[in-house]
């Protein structure tokens, strides 16, 4: 028997899920969407097999329940709907951030049910279910985050979404859940407030424009990021808001330590630094 | 008559600025290779009609004489070759830093010369003369700098050089010399060394493979200068090391700016923050 895949809510992410799952031989896709004519659209493209505007009807059938909103509005579902998850269900996330929806999910979790969050890291300035595609997860890393002092973690629910995101092309990585959130801070979160600064830095004041007509490429692809949803951001942030504080003060160590190389003419050690910075790049580059 | 077009140094922009003008009706390109198999190439290649290993027999020959050396060889040389530079000789360089080879050419610039920077905003983390190409300058903001209270700076200089800029493709701006490299330490060698700083973090310590394995496309944009060559990289931004360090003190403000959003949950004021630099993105994405 096929099991049940419960995806909550059809934007970017869920949309792109069922999408992709849609023809999987062992799988049977379920959608919620606040808005019906959301789930209305999934049902007709043959997206689900069955859309609902109420949330519980597909926590009450799913074998695997993907809560694939931003991480506070899932948080906030969670806890309303912990009552009508079945003792067998796989849990799962694709949240960004993941401390505050863990903290959550452990709180309310029923017995005998599993969570198991994952990151695929795939998104796009724009979001919704129309920009939702079957390939998004294409060659994307896909984090399975591993917890394994956690009782309601489970190793056959971390291989079955393993499995899952080897079958939408993904590059699966598995992480450990405690370490996740302070690398996305540095690799991701912090980075992004950094291209706003640069942004407003070079175009903020009344020498703006003029300004901007003396930036490049490097500009163009520094700030790209902060072209990006404000609000989606805002909450991707303030959900991981201690490890950006701290990331961002790791920066600010980093900026001092340039400064104090530039003002003493410490240029050997400049050097140095990029050198350095570039054989990081470089093999990054690689990967 | 056709004019002299003089060029010390064929590398990647001296050498693109001689490809590009080889073929132009009123100019004759010659130049100054350092080692003689490049200036025979740029002859073998019809790219110039001269090629000398010494600099002076090219500023004695000069109508136009551009200095695409780095900033601090060409300040060097340019001491040394004062001398023998005609009164007739328009001077200009290629620099991305302006201030200290101006300060050079304004103590040793001989009576009847004439001093118009410029700065062509074309790159690549590959120079040389094996990487230069004709079309380098095509559709890359070409910069003149303007100085008109400075006595060897000339109008028609000025216009000379904004006509070579459309001639090459540029697109042509003139910019005040006294606001260039405040405004190319905020747009570009500030951020340069932000990208060094972001890859650092991410990658130079002992979880810096598993942390590299979580960075997506945010990251790679973000870091991408940080691939560009270092020691280029140290003279350019050596050669604006006050402004750099101004430009880092203005970052760091804004640093803790966002970490006092964050600390003391002010999320809207955040958001505010994203939108409005999402407005200075958005608005420089169009130019």
């Amino acid at each position: 028997m096929k099991r049940t895949v419960g995806i909550i809510g059809l934007g970017l992410l869920g949309g792109s899920l069922a999408k992709g799952l849609a023809l999987h031989p062992d799988y049977e896709v379920i959608g919620y969407a606040r808005r019906s004519h959301i789930g209305a659209q999934a049902m007709a493209d043959g997206v689900v097999k069955a859309a609902y505007t109420e949330a519980r009807a597909v926590v009450e059938q799913a074998d695997i329940l993907v809560f694939a909103l931003p991480p506070d509005t899932n948080a906030r579902l969670f806890e309303e709907l912990a009552p009508y998850i079945q003792p067998r269900t796989l849990i799962t996330d694709v949240s960004s951030t993941k401390v505050n929806f863990a903290r959550t999910v452990k709180q309310y979790i029923p017995m005998g049910a599993h969570f198991v969050s994952i990151h695929p890291m795939a998104g796009s300035e724009k979001g919704g279910y129309a920009m939702a595609q079957a390939d998004l997860f294409k060659g994307c890393t896909w984090i399975v985050l591993t917890d394994e002092s956690e009782p309601s973690w489970s190793e056959a629910g971390a291989q079955e979404l393993v499995a899952m995101g080897e079958y939408l092309g993904g590059r699966v990585e598995q992480i450990a859940m405690k370490d996740h959130d302070g690398f996305m801070a540095t690799v991701s979160h912090m980075p992004h407030t950094v291209a706003a600064m640069i942004a407003t830095l070079a175009g903020g004041d009344a020498h703006g424009a003029l300004r901007l007509r003396l930036a490049a490429g490097g500009f163009r692809d520094i700030t790209r990021v902060a072209g990006g949803n404000p609000a989606m951001w805002r909450e991707i942030i303030t959900s991981n808001r201690q490890e950006v504080v701290r990331a961002l003060s790791q920066l600010e160590e980093q900026i001092l330590h340039i400064k104090n190389l530039l003002l003493t003419s410490d240029d050997d050690t400049l050097e140095t630094y990029l050198k350095i910075a570039k054989t990081i790049r470089d093999d990054f580059s690689h990967l």
